[in-house]
């Protein structure tokens, strides 16, 4: 490769959430040199209409190139669903969405679900009950902001892995449900709260009783609350985290295409935000898991 | 006066919000024109820094001169907090905002409440046991976004009411509450449900026990949970909508420099907002309380 594989990953998102990506990368690829822009003058985009979302992340992924990053990884699931395929087309560098590799986790989840049941069914030689079963419906539950579930994104993506290795034949039941005041409540650090738990079982409820063998948390706030999920779902619900499966695949793809950096540099990670780096670096710890001591510096130039 | 009165006023926002100020402007002052703008790209305001603020006031500001308005309404709270002294400093034309009237009006029922109070005291000739009345102490309660209250801009308008009428002699005890999670309730429509009580019980629940003579609604997402707050709020406890007292300024305020609008024009409503006007147009309507079935127009030259 000619490329200099010291340049920075560029990782970015509409604000904080991002930073569970970020860490789920950190964490897998150790050394990597990271870049993060959280847009916190504009957040949230979860409302937003696809053409500002566009336009915005369009800015961001500009500022990025000129950072000389080696890959951008979309954080934001709402980019992701919306503007992904705008920004592939228009940049020249590889960019990677959290949708697809979140989506690739719950296909191939359920696929696995799928053989495991059928093998019981063949050794135990017994009927099973379960009318999901029989009628040969598995059902993957998805949560996001608004408009990540108006774009129908992930559906969309299970979709077309599904068609794609149709030998599988299965029936796919996709249930998608918005949530959005799940942001607001992990910003207002009401994450351990009955609010958030009532909140939860509010949105939840119907999507459990549909009793999906996967619940893909489609928002990057969303790892936030994992173990209240956790604790409303069913037993054998799974929860797949868009982010960690992100890390996987850009590792992979790094090492495929000999773009690792060396093991033996010194890396560096940099914080860009729009607005309030104080206050980034205050709520921020929390996602990323550790204190972020670094200077963070504000981006206005193209707001 | 020079001015044209059929010019109209402009109300601003940063979104949906302002549109419970707009009803009250136009209830008040049917025979004139007014134009909205709501920031719906840029919501919310309330987390956000002062420099965004006011460099997203000035952009609009800017955009409302041009369409030849007569006055400015901020009908934000966070803005009216942070950029209104700015603005006004910056362009020559009158600008409301809506913590001062909001604050007068807090101000009046408290020193009505302790006169009337003192009367009581002086006929019966007797003791009152409550001790807030005792040690002299009035409380008023404030409750708003993150960035109103950290503004401390309520605070500091009744204060100086307070100094500027100090015969009045009350030692006010003032309460300010962030209420980060009810803007977002208001907006998933969940104006009547038991999370939203829940939400209300706890922010309110250590402002009630303070016993206010009157609860400030410092945002204008507010009125809409009106009636829980009443219901949760002590009996003598009184509400005071900041957009209902905006709108009485502005009303002396056009009378005394006679600019109201001739009551035999025919008047107009006009609407910009930043994105997404189909959203505006079928939210905006819980918050103005009729059908918006005028044009929404796109602006995004600023932004």
């Amino acid at each position: 490769m000619l490329t200099d594989n010291s340049r920075p990953i560029g990782i970015f998102d509409s604000g904080l959430g991002g930073l569970t990506v970020f860490k789920e990368i950190r964490q897998l690829l150790r050394y990597e040199n990271l870049i993060y822009f959280g847009d916190t003058a504009r957040v949230p985009y979860g409302n937003k209409s696809k053409e500002t979302i566009l336009r915005y992340s369009k800015e961001i992924t500009k500022f990025l190139l000129k950072q000389n990053v080696k890959l951008i990884v979309v954080a934001c699931n709402t980019v992701s669903s919306l503007a992904l395929d705008e920004l592939k087309k228009e940049f020249d560098i590889p960019i990677f969405g959290v949708i697809e590799p979140g989506a690739r986790c719950a296909y191939k989840k359920l696929i696995e679900r799928s053989r495991s049941k059928n093998n019981i069914i063949t050794n135990k030689k017994t009927i099973c009950e379960d009318t999901a079963y029989l009628s040969g419906i598995e059902t993957i539950a998805i949560i996001g902001t608004s408009a990540t579930i108006g774009s129908k994104a992930y559906s969309d993506a299970i979709n077309r892995l599904n068609n794609y290795k149709n030998g599988a034949n299965i029936n796919i039941k996709i249930i998608e449900k918005a949530c959005p005041l799940l942001v607001p409540l992990v910003e207002e650090g009401l994450v351990d709260s009955d609010i958030t738990r009532d909140v939860i079982k509010y949105y939840l409820q119907p999507v459990i009783e549909s009793n999906p063998l996967s619940i893909v948390l489609g928002c990057t706030h969303y790892p936030m609350l994992k173990e209240i999920i956790l604790d409303f779902a069913d037993d054998n619900t799974e929860i797949i985290d868009s982010g960690k499966e992100v890390a996987i695949e850009i590792k992979n793809f790094l090492i495929s295409n000999k773009m690792l950096n060396s093991k033996t540099a010194k890396t560096y990670e940099k914080y860009y935000v729009s607005d309030d780096p104080e206050k980034f670096k205050l709520l921020g710890s929390n996602f990323i898991g550790s204190n972020i001591t670094e200077h963070i510096e504000v981006v206005i130039d193209f707001l």
